[in-house]
């Protein structure tokens, strides 16, 4: 089975599921977040008070961790999330916002990724080589520019570095679990002109991590992200339009859409 | 005077003194929620740092209080700003998102029932019977499922058991403040696909009750969001545009709107 | 050259650099500011961790210090983050939202002026009679209602007693830098049902003091916000709708708009 059939199977599965996922996220795109959980079908829960964040984590199918706009306090809670969530075998998807931008940041998500069990980071180029970097200790020689063409070499190194699976998202998008990789080729350009479309995309990954193994999940939440932004870009006339008909472009994704509209540009196991 | 009547002329009463509402709410939809008072004819302000919240909320014409994203200090500002209120009269409409869901949530929610002087509480059926439960120290005898019919008996028991006007939000609406009790039937399930509806229908009753007592406030904000949503619906394709119709027609709501459209199941006083 | 075409230039350099504005904001419009940022053609961050505030603030082309949910750490952030980017020279816009509203708002705002060197204040016409009255110790001898007329004297007269350019917003916008001085025409009532577009607007002008001098800056954010909400309007049915197209507006914005369609009501130099 092909990884666009793998993403309309893991679509049905969330739809009859509706899992719930718990975020820890940022104040800046939290609404966003939870709105394209929902329409994706999931339901999520975006709450990171100490006393009740590691019951939340816990009892959640999955759970987001988003550094945005990271503060001494959601670092705590997020250790405290992910240790419930580990517990529990609940999968934890990190996005490491900012990483390799500030020290604070890329000291903050080293922590994360030294102390829990991370099923999938979802990131940038940069982000992904400061973590690889921090945690191999060795320069992950990758070159750091975000546009450089991506390959399967890449984005695998990358995974066996991190120890996890991957998703990097840019111009090309791609994951690598370290054994399976793909680049996929969905998307267009409006998605940078509204913030939170990566913060939104790792939502969609941790709904799928809740009926999913983590590759799957990883490549369905882009894939979901990318044809639902191609479908938004046809109705609208700037990033406002753009940012409502991209959540209905969500709700409407069926089964036979990614075979459909689904692009893999490369995929090597 | 009927219901529909009534809210009709609170519609009218609110965007002729357009009431100031403070909040204190949740970082998730504390936008919408600020939208949606606009939207109907008040006008928001949402702030809780310690050294001015009291002053806000004694000048407000309603107070929300909203437990969506609690953290200790919100706690501290509700009740700071409960008392602020409560002394000069304002109406206090509490929220108590997740009550049941956690142990701290459901303390929250006890303990603001108990030290604050709540006009009305706005919840779904698990929310209002973990607090009825708490309050009273008797199981509420209302079976906890919240798709089950709902009936005028369950919510004046609710009602008389907490004390105050209650409204309870689900498939079907239902609104009692011990004595007069009404089921209503506006609505649409795309309502549960935009996250905020339920905070938004909390700070529309807000809106109606600083121009009108608690029952018709909670009526009238219940009829405002279900047949809002229902214009939105006819003119949506997914939760993304629907979002924005919501906004548009609680802004086009008329006087006659309500006898056109509302639909009240039952009614007993 | 005229101040519309000043503003027709900047955003060609504006749309050319994609400077880095970085934000300390409120949490009810953060998403807002975020959307509108881009959508004029800046790059945004808003993010406070006292740990990296001021390496943000002095890495950016500009900084917006946006005091809506104020606290206090949201003040040390502010101070912090001010100070860094005063070293490097980089623009500090304030946004003073309800000062003279409560003590606490008035005393913060009065702090932050003391305390960095602002390059321009954005708000309506208390919020600058409450600083223009704390920091000269006089009375500034304007009649205090936001809605009498505004005239050239008053802006000037203000920014002289401030010692700064403000950006005066209201039925007619105003802006001086105590030499030059400007009342611009644009803008729709629907501007004042959506909450944020005053800190949309404090956004817009901190992305415009990334690549010009202060009066041009506040003059072409004005100019930005009050021409697209006209767009927007003509397009929109309620406050729902106006939102999305007002984005949409502000990226379709071009450098031959400010020629077109800005309203230069008064100009004296």
């Amino acid at each position: 089975m092909n990884v666009l059939q793998e993403a309309g199977e893991a679509l049905q599965r969330l739809r009859q599921k509706r899992p719930l996922v718990h975020h820890i996220t940022n104040v800046v795109t939290i609404n966003d977040c939870a709105n394209a959980t929902l329409a994706i079908g999931a339901s999520p829960t975006m709450t990171w008070a100490p006393a009740e964040v590691g019951e939340l984590a816990g009892a959640a199918s999955s759970l987001v961790l988003n550094m945005g706009t990271l503060q001494p306090w959601t670092i705590d809670a997020m250790e405290r999330a992910g240790k419930a969530a580990a517990e529990k075998d609940v999968p934890i998807v990190l996005d490491p916002v900012g990483a390799g931008g500030t020290t604070y940041r890329t000291q903050g998500a080293l922590q994360l990724a030294a102390r829990l069990p991370l099923t999938v980071i979802r990131g940038n180029m940069s982000e992904m080589m400061c973590l690889a970097a921090g945690r191999s200790g060795i320069n992950p020689g990758v070159d750091s520019h975000d546009r450089e063409v991506m390959t399967i070499e890449k984005v695998r190194h990358l995974a066996r570095l991190l120890k996890t699976t991957v998703a990097i998202t840019g111009p090309v998008d791609a994951v690598s679990d370290g054994r399976r990789s793909v680049l996929l080729g969905n998307g267009t350009p409006l998605l940078t002109y509204v913030t939170g479309t990566g913060c939104m995309t790792t939502s969609l990954i941790a709904s799928f991590a809740a009926v999913s193994g983590p590759f799957t999940a990883a490549v369905s939440g882009i894939l979901s992200m990318g044809i639902a932004g191609e479908t938004a870009a046809r109705l609208s006339q700037g990033p406002g339009t753009f940012h409502l008909h991209l959540i209905d472009a969500l709700y409407q994704l069926q089964t036979e859409t990614y075979l459909t509209c689904g692009k893999v540009l490369n995929y090597d196991e």
